[in-house]
């Protein structure tokens, strides 16, 4: 939470920049390199350092390229932490495994890639997450209201007068924040809903 | 279904065997080995391929190894798919993320991995699920109702009069489902839930 207040107050930004590199849409003069992806990612990281507060690699992109995308996803952390080791680096990998299984994913995102924080399903519970939710060093944030078109399937259903993305965000201020590294992933596509969680959660920080 | 209905009949067997590899947990005489997570998943999968109808390994284990772990996961599912194609390979990935960010994960799980299923979170809801649910020659293993001792947290809520996890259950056998592809994780923890969402289910498969 230091570190999310001090690049703010540095830069002067709430500005998170999404590194979604997909392989196919990569400019002509780097789509040939060694390490395309990082090359990619290395020009749009110098070009917006001081403007920004967090990148955020989504994993997808990374896997998609199987053992060489995340050789080059790890490129983009090790180069971010090495050369801006003030600006978050948020690892967009919507995770969520059982108990001990997600050591495996705690292992791979706050050690290989020493990423910051990384995004979570809520689904299996707090006590499934609690391999993520015990790091106090890291952020766990929290999938509550999502940006797609069809985000309300399950999270606008109702349970007793609340919906069931307003019981998460409640549950993760209430009980699932003792270690005060939660946060909560909040589409700006539904300015709304928005609103009404922001109502229901003080001041915590919205990845949105 | 047919691949699964095959492999049922021919090794007469609904036994799926984790290929969950800890690398702290590898006997002595692989643990030095170059690849010693795939050696160890190569052996148990050659003493056990015809008592079982599918292999599951679980990505959390691999990505605890960054690069390497993916090209060993990427080692055990061609050796799998190469010696013994007839048996079924379910990444356990439980992932999902929102519309074309998905498409990453169909590469890695179902072209780089040659994996014939994949599990998946089911709180951004189906359409956000669409690139998984579209490959009708791939499995969509959704998670329903899980195994562990926190499941309830948010599975048990009461909508109306149905838990959530039967409101998964419903919307993927009723909806979901168009290209008879999808198939639902029920954790046999819970017999009880797991005889009530059979009823409603027909005959779609569980992994459990």
């Amino acid at each position: 939470m230091e570190k999310i207040k001090n690049i703010i107050a540095k830069n002067d930004s709430l500005v998170c920049v999404g590194l979604d590199t997909d392989i196919t849409k990569i400019p002509p003069h780097l789509k040939d390199k060694e390490f395309a992806q990082f090359e990619f990612n290395k020009d749009i990281i110098d070009a917006t350092a001081d403007l920004v507060c967090a990148y955020k690699p989504n994993t997808a992109f990374y896997e998609a390229q199987g053992e060489q995308g995340i050789k080059e996803l790890k490129m983009t952390c090790d180069y971010l932490k090495e050369k801006y080791p003030d600006v978050l680096l948020i690892l967009d990998a919507k995770r969520a495994d059982i108990g001990n299984t997600n050591n495996g994913y705690v292992k791979f995102a706050f050690d290989y890639l020493q990423s910051d924080m990384i995004t979570l399903h809520p689904y299996l519970g707090q006590e499934a997450l609690a391999p993520f939710l015990d790091r106090a060093d890291k952020g766990s944030v929290i999938l509550c209201r999502t940006s797609n078109i069809g985000a309300g399937e399950f999270q606008d259903l109702r349970i007793n007068n609340k919906s069931l993305f307003e019981v998460v965000a409640e549950k993760v201020v209430k009980l699932w924040n003792i270690n005060n590294n939660c946060l909560l992933v909040v589409g700006a596509t539904y300015p709304e809903e928005m609103e009404f969680i922001r109502s229901k959660t003080d001041s915590m920080f919205f990845l949105e």
